[in-house]
């Protein structure tokens, strides 16, 4: 199981926005495609993968590939979903998860609820520039991997993750787009031991 | 110099489209999002990157990212580049390169007079899912990636890169979207003694 938690600073927590200015709308352009990077594969969906996208410190829309429905590669339809999650916010009562479309599951809290609820289902990797190169690392059975939308890591999370962070990773030598890592963190997992096949 | 060339089949060969449904213009979300991937790195650009985008084998749109501006992640901004550039297409007279924004040019040919002009300035490399794996092959100094959208090589392509391919080159077990996969080959190239570092 791979898990990737990605924290969206100054994304709405409501579905009131327009799917022709998503960059405008808290980087909602780079939040899609972090979706469709952990998630997608050609022609396939990634079945071991969950996303949780942290909108605002608010809201954390959860995205289950074994049962996902309907995500497309592109921004708008991915940026659509999220809308039609965040339309039904008001459904999700206390903690209890509202599931928004068929393997989407809106939760009313933000990033220290969902830290401390997965920590224990996996190992929990910091993606920050001055990580340990992945290079020298044997990838875990279960990461959680945990990145920052275009904005640095707030103190408050850093210090949170501190507590729950086994491994704080760096990808390589240059800073990438959020998506990018990801897709670079799942092709990781997915050579481990590729050249010896 | 990296050099990726990017064959969308389908893909409009003028300015006559709409950019709120990108995936219906043949795939222009996945071929924006190609061209991002070569060629942004967070908060900065992929100097050493030139992109060819050959629009259904007629139309080729090179990015060249020393001298590119205007060039933003999402795809709808990325895809107005696009739209932009073949507005002028008119302009282009024979093979002779039109700029259409700074870094931007068109030229009236595809995919054999794109590949025969670059055979010369370096390696060329098609990406393939049987291909080598790349963690078997050390980069080549001065790459030159060639990918197909989400469509198979057509015959006349694969008979065209046999004569001018030195490596086929995989890059892991699983089947990415074509974006992902640049964004796989420039971490590959990237990383390379990253960990001796």
């Amino acid at each position: 199981m791979r898990q990737f938690v990605i924290i969206g600073h100054d994304a709405p927590v409501d579905g009131e926005f327009s799917l022709n200015g998503l960059p405008g709308e808290g980087r909602l352009d780079l939040l899609s495609r972090c979706v469709t990077a952990a998630l997608l594969l050609s022609h396939d969906i990634r079945e071991d993968v969950t996303v949780h996208l942290i909108l605002g410190d608010e809201v954390t829309i959860r995205f289950e590939g074994s049962s996902l429905r309907g995500l497309h590669p592109d921004e708008r339809s991915t940026a659509a979903l999220i809308r039609t999650a965040l339309e039904q916010r008001e459904e999700a009562i206390g903690h209890i998860p509202v599931e928004t479309s068929p393997g989407v599951f809106l939760q009313r809290f933000g990033i220290e609820e969902t830290i401390e609820q997965l920590a224990g289902e996996g190992t929990v990797c910091q993606l920050r520039e001055d990580g340990k190169p992945i290079t020298t690392v044997d990838p875990p059975a279960n990461p959680i991997f945990v990145l920052s939308d275009h904005q640095d890591f707030r103190t408050f999370e850093t210090e949170l993750l501190a507590e729950h962070c086994e491994y704080q990773l760096s990808l390589g030598p240059t800073v990438l787009h959020a998506d990018h890592a990801i897709t670079v963190a799942n092709h990781w997992m997915d050579t481990d031991g590729y050249s010896d096949m």
